[in-house]
């Protein structure tokens, strides 16, 4: 299976065999999968709570940055990319045990940078919780 | 004792017993701290890793976070601040095991709206990782 | 008439009596305007340009804060609002003569800061020249 | 002479033969030039105000990217520099006739994406209207 396949052969499912440590740690589970659009559902844990218990917007940074990195691997390319920024705005809040979604979307593909999007969304995305954009480089991979 | 006399009874030591729950998951430990300017150290762990094992720019925008909203804390103010919007510039890498440092500067403090910087070092501070700022926005206590 | 209906009896016209000096200096004709929504279309003209005869970023940036700007104005409200950020993603250029849409969306609008993206485009909306989105504040007016 | 040469005979007059048209329309006159950093200052003249007769962000923005812009230049490399990203936070206002300054430093400079950011300040600098950093990506020259 390439990349994309793997990722679609587990929706509804936790993505626990991620080779990102960073992703296992946070526990997505692959809701839908095509070439440059993911989402991923996240249970917001007592970990990923700030002193006001609610969902800390480094978790919520981290996400974004995670699954903006995930959907490049979706291209199926045999480039690595590497983020050159990152920018998040703040609109709303999760408490503990809500279900959080993370969608990407690419805003612009070119031969060296691409502009990937991400909006963080309430359970039944009626509320935008965060969106984040980011910039990645190729890396052409060593040989 | 105030916010800012704990951030510097803990110098040199974990700040295990941080209210927030996520802070005390990335186990700071406090290198030193003024009304404004905070200076945290960290060991990069396996779960903070890309699939490239070098560290997950989530985890060092998580980091970037966190510690702003610590800087925000260390003014003793009765009122919270909430973020507006983060941004960030990834400049280097880390790996499994090494020492990074994250480091606060505020850059304007406004009656509303305060901007805070960061920066992400090596070790030793001679090669940046990454830099970070946010808005964050005053809120008013609940009585 | 409300600025709204203002915006809306310019359509297919130059907003040549704009309250903002700015705007009147970039010359933008109305393409379209509805409660959050503007389009404006501009052209590149010789002072508009970068050493490399090419739309200067600087000239994106200016279009892309004046017309967010006007797009609160659209509301009709009584508010006043102050700009706390603004980030841009550069994608593509445009040539002297070549006309170019900017278009506005409110990503969130909530009770105090509003986030308001433009995307600047080519003539026929084929290819993004860029991408912006600001955070503004709101001001209540003097009484 | 060589561009950085170019800057420091200009220091105290305007660079009004700026291969850059929207440069010369700004009219800037330069304090200081280094290696990766420049000071230029500008009069904010009526074409530069918003509805509010106080600086336009969107000049602010103008002003930041065509320094920034310049600030690569002063490296007297053969390599052109495209502009990736700009971030801006803003801070204060500027009336009519009021003399502003913008500064740059080099934040990072790597093999392929230089990061730099500038700061506008009023005449004595103390006091900052704005502050933006933006990500460059080298372009090698056409042959």
């Amino acid at each position: 299976m390439n990349p994309l396949e793997v990722f679609q052969s587990l929706i509804g499912k936790e993505f626990s065999n991620s080779p990102s440590p960073f992703m296992r740690w946070l526990k997505p589970v692959v809701v839908s999968a095509e070439v440059g659009h993911l989402e991923f559902k996240y249970v917001v844990r007592q970990e990923w709570l700030n002193p006001m218990a609610i969902l800390h917007g480094g978790i919520t940074a981290g996400i974004i940055d995670d699954i903006i990195g995930a959907t490049l691997i979706s291209f199926n390319e045999i480039n690595y990319y590497t983020t050159i920024n990152n920018t998040i705005d703040y609109f709303s809040i999760a408490r503990e045990g809500d279900i959080i979604i993370a969608e990407t979307a690419i805003v612009k593909k070119g031969n060296q940078i691409v502009n990937v999007e991400c909006i963080v969304w309430n359970e039944d995305k009626s509320r935008m919780i965060a969106k984040g954009q980011s910039n990645l480089m190729k890396i052409h991979p060593k040989k």
